[in-house]
């Protein structure tokens, strides 16, 4: 049950999504109306006939001579992958990943609410953390039983991960985002999104280490 | 010149490979010698013909009716990843990520030594992290002069990416490990790979929407 999405086809296109968002919201914010798929492939990485494929995936916004228009793509995408909606969060484990990760949702990504903030350990219960004082762990099947939580993080340790996860399932969470390097075992209606951040570091030796000079 | 290396075609095989490796890194401590495809692929969540396929492409360890040797395999991608080697690594910018980052580091990734850590926070100076004490900004040039550093990893603010990264590429470093949202400019023989964290939420974000239940 380990990210069964990537077998999708259409997986590499949604994992490739986020990135034309950025760009996008970059633009906009420039005060730029419309882009053509070559200048988008000079900003993303990705070829000008991979993003036209991309995007007509989604029902081609592109006109022939004109480009995209930025805000109807920007929309589109958003709507596409969701970022127009409010998600309730909790995060479980505030050492620094946790800290990291609450700040981070806090500046950067105001669709995503944190309603709460738990972890084990006595010396962080009380203190706050992006706004939200952090509770002991053993308050979140109240939270979770009185609120409407639609996203679990997991930032504690690996061996807390699994039990974690089933606290947040019987809760009802409908998705987990885990930063353990741990796979975690879920029923099938709720969605696992594992981020491995080595997985990044390993890439980027491989690449150090075959890169034409 | 954003992550080019997507395009060539072997670099979605190459983004799968540590995933490989973490997986056989598990199961070589649990004592199990050889696995099949099939068994990777419900460890891995990749099919079992992607699997023959991508481990093809590096001379085909697997036998017949055998399956994969685990403990070769896991040190062919090493070799191939070059996560067999050790890297030096300065990290600039010791907020929450940057330290979290830093202990990650530190506990899990032995292959890569923590040379030097950086911050322009006067009161984040002379702290101990991840056993290294944090240095001032200013002193980062002289370090990267004295030591040969493979990598320099940014976790500083957003404002600051372009400058340090012009200091780590004049100061030789070979890679560049981007945590922060902003595309970085670097000359052609170094290597960027950023870590966008948020991407992988809205990948989550995106599959709760689309899940058939």
């Amino acid at each position: 049950m380990i990210n069964k999405q990537e077998d999708k086809i259409s997986n590499a296109v949604i994992r490739r999504l986020p990135r034309y968002l950025r760009v996008l919201e970059e633009l906009n914010k420039k005060g730029v109306v419309r882009i053509s798929s070559g200048e988008l492939s000079d900003l993303t990485g990705y070829t000008a006939s991979q993003i036209r494929q991309d995007l007509n995936h989604f029902g081609g916004f592109g006109q022939q001579g004109y480009g995209y228009n930025i805000a109807d793509l920007q929309k589109a995408i958003e709507g596409i992958l969701g970022t127009d909606k409010q998600y309730n969060m909790v995060i479980v484990g505030c050492g620094r990943l946790g800290h990291a990760v609450a700040n981070y949702i806090d500046s950067y990504e105001s669709h995503y609410r944190i309603c709460g903030i738990f972890d084990v350990k006595d010396e962080l219960i009380g203190k706050e953390i992006a706004g939200v004082k952090v509770q002991h762990q053993r308050e979140l099947e109240d939270l979770l039983a009185r609120e409407k939580i639609d996203i679990g993080v997991i930032t504690a340790t690996k061996e807390r991960a699994q039990s974690i996860s089933g606290i947040l399932v019987d809760g009802g969470v409908r998705g987990i985002w885990n930063f353990v390097p741990a796979d975690i075992a879920v029923p099938d209606t709720v969605i696992v999104e594992n981020i491995y951040i080595a997985d990044s570091l390993h890439v980027l030796t491989y690449n150090m280490n075959h890169q034409n000079r």
